[in-house]
């Protein structure tokens, strides 16, 4: 007990509710900072964890930070690197001292490490893979052999193994032998002679299990082995999917070469969700403390492709320019069409996208869902026809008009229904991404179907 | 080897790339159906993992559910249930023999058997309680006592525990002379007399440590305690944010009275992404497989807000029905001004939301983050103002009509980074959730300034 109250600082305070840093937190490490008191910064750092530290370097300003990291710099630990994001890592390794960089990183384990430098030009990737030891260098170095995005690069390279033949006893009294076993392990691997993973063995389980009992009979049911070149976000659905723990990863010849823990699954499941939802909104990567600069460059290719769009629409709205000098009400009531029919249509594309993210979207139920998706865009057009076709009526005391703007907002939301769900659904079977490139084609089919159903009706019933 | 050739049902093939159902193992499973054909559907079912069953038993529709369900229920596994969208999961219940119900129920964990029943009315829980062994029962009915979405529910209550004061030695030889230990468990938890949990030691470090070690020598750096009342989203952050494996869960009293694993929290994250994602699009929570009206009821609320943000809209246009019946290009040219500004807001609130979700975006840069995002707007705007100002001038042939698009383009641009960051963070203040409410705000603002905006300079400059 006396350990653990000597070390108060290693355990983070759990509030009742909220991990937020505290704002008073970060005034008084900026007040230090500012008054260049070390040993108050570093009494105020010290209880904080890597991940909090990383934030807290990454909401400050860039002057601020670099005071920060300056003074700071004797206490710093290799896993704040690991947590920055890349536009103020980079940053943050600039200002960092030689010798505290190497420091730094040598504390990390080899795939934090390959994360750390698998971005860099290859002089810089040198300088860290220099200070390395050396058979660090090597994971690392056989890691960065595999594509970006791989399972291999999210491997780490100690896995714990064990021939399929051993009794329990066997593999405890080897357990109980090594000089060093890796930091984080859950399973021992069974493997055959030729060094193919055949099964898992929790530690639970061993401990569990009498010295007599076969390796072999107590493996996990489900054993999931991942091959190197994967792509990491099926890794991740895969983790995800089948609640692994942690899975071996093998090469081309499906021999044993690491191993994948669910809690690097983790993170990459939630960096695909993140991309997920900035793609959807036609952000691109990007983090709050990219700067000005390549935020705006990130965005605009987006911005520029809506432009397209909004002019197409506006080509159809011109193609009835008569119809709206004679009738100004269709200028003011066109908006609310091709609104509604956006609206619905991101909401169907929205669902689209993740169902085919989450595989519950697939060849076999597609024409399925697209009939749902139409059938829910037609009653939610109707509800809303009706409630619009009242409110044209009563604003503009035209009963056609109000039957004009009814059909066409029907019109439009089963359209929208129908492209909400094909054209992710047909992207994806091209090898694009659904989740980057479906918002704008279909606002644009909703916004020229909106417009070209209510101003092409109304030329024809009003004029 | 010889058990595991025996088994070889176990594995899920590691296919490279794709874990995706194959079209042609669900056609053959329907055939079987079809058929009427038991052993054909047990052969083709019994390799699959219950997560791909449930993912099947969503993508096919009613009526070959609950033949597939009848010709299956023999075999039927708990964990299906557990697997299954909420919807279809009452639905496959229904269908279920009482006697194949609860042999299906009694295979499940404790926590799972929460997961399955916390939605059900009384009577439908009582019918599952009824059938579970009495420790399992009282586990459900403890976790069931804590609110919804909280830690006490998420978490199971089978921990394994050890006096802070014992040997490495100690620890092992107790688990050995255990006789059930929990399915999964990764750490041995410390706690002090009043038990209260003090740390965490891995069964890693505690097999390759001597027996003389005393375990508070070996507990892990980071340590997080977690309120049984607290929040699961806050739960999954903090084991995002801290890389946790597993924590204890601990009542008002700070006693031990659960363990939440990271494979939870890592389903808790996958949902509230999930939540997100949805939210954002206006589409609540829903999915694939709900009844048609359920999903329209779902989606009307959004569309509805959305059709008076459309009206608002309208009704600024409706101001200047003298301007555009003089000038019809107004009427062509306005959804250009309006659209781009409710892109640019969207990708100003979409980065916002996420950031108030991951933290990154708190009280202490605020400010900074709407300078930012002001800013990109400007810069955006500014670009986008030229294109449409020689737009304007070449399609119209009226330098000044182009000078109030471009103008009116860089003030929508500008209000729409300022209220993509301002709206969510004030939300985020007033406890609603940004990601909900957000672009409803959002896409008003953009669309109320936007039409304001390009008419009235349009008013001002032309007439």
């Amino acid at each position: 007990m006396s350990e653990i109250d000597q070390n108060p600082d290693l355990r983070i305070e759990a509030e009742e509710g909220s991990y937020e840093l505290e704002r008073s937190d970060v005034s008084a490490i900026l007040l230090a900072v500012e008054r260049g008191d070390q040993a108050q910064l570093t009494a105020r750092m010290d209880p904080l964890h890597a991940a909090d530290i990383a934030d807290l370097l990454e909401q400050i300003s860039s002057s601020e930070r670099r005071r920060l990291v300056h003074l700071y710099d004797r206490e710093f630990d290799g896993e704040i690197l690991s947590e920055l994001d890349e536009s103020i890592r980079d940053e943050v390794i600039a200002t960092l001292r030689p010798e505290v960089l190497a420091d730094a990183v040598r504390e990390l384990e080899s795939d934090d490490v390959v994360d750390l430098i698998e971005d860099m030009d290859e002089e810089k990737q040198d300088v860290i893979l220099d200070v390395l030891e050396d058979n660090d260098r090597v994971a690392v170095e056989q890691s960065l052999t595999y594509p970006e995005n791989s399972a291999g690069r999210l491997m780490q390279s100690e896995v714990v193994t064990a021939p399929e033949h051993w009794t329990v006893g066997e593999a405890i009294d080897f357990l109980r032998a090594q000089d060093e076993l890796p930091e984080q392990f859950y399973h021992v691997t069974l493997v055959d002679p030729r060094h193919k993973p055949v099964g898992n063995v929790t530690l639970g389980k061993l401990m569990g299990s009498r010295r007599d009992v076969l390796l072999w009979e107590i493996i996990e049911d489900v054993f999931q082995v991942i091959p190197a070149m994967q792509d990491e976000g099926e890794v991740a659905y895969a983790f995800n999917q089948y609640h692994l723990i942690s899975a071996p990863v093998v090469d081309e010849d499906e021999r044993l070469v690491g191993v994948i823990t669910i809690d690097d699954a983790m993170i990459v499941l939630d960096e695909e969700h993140e991309e997920d939802i900035l793609r959807l909104a036609g952000v691109g990567e990007g983090s709050l403390s990219d700067r000005v600069i390549n935020t705006t460059r990130q965005r605009l290719p987006w911005l520029a492709v809506n432009l397209l769009t909004a002019i197409a629409a506006s080509l159809v709205i011109a193609q009835f320019e008569a119809a709206i000098s004679q009738i100004v009400a269709l200028a003011v009531l066109m908006p609310i069409v091709a609104s509604m029919g956006g609206n619905a249509g991101t909401q169907s594309l929205t669902v689209a996208v993740r169902a085919i993210a989450t595989k519950d979207l697939t060849g076999s139920n597609m024409w399925r869902v697209i009939r749902r998706e139409v059938l829910v865009g037609l009653i939610n057009g109707v509800v809303f026809a009706t409630v619009m076709g009242v409110v044209g009526l009563v604003w503009f005391g035209s009963p056609a008009l109000g039957y004009v703007i009814a059909v066409a907002m029907v019109i439009n939301m089963v359209v929208a229904g129908l492209a909400g769900t094909a054209i992710p659904v047909a992207l994806e079977k091209f090898g694009i991404d659904p989740a980057l490139a479906s918002g704008a084609f279909v606002t644009t089919v909703t916004d020229v179907v909106g417009f070209f159903a209510f101003l092409g009706l109304a030329a024809m019933v009003l004029l």
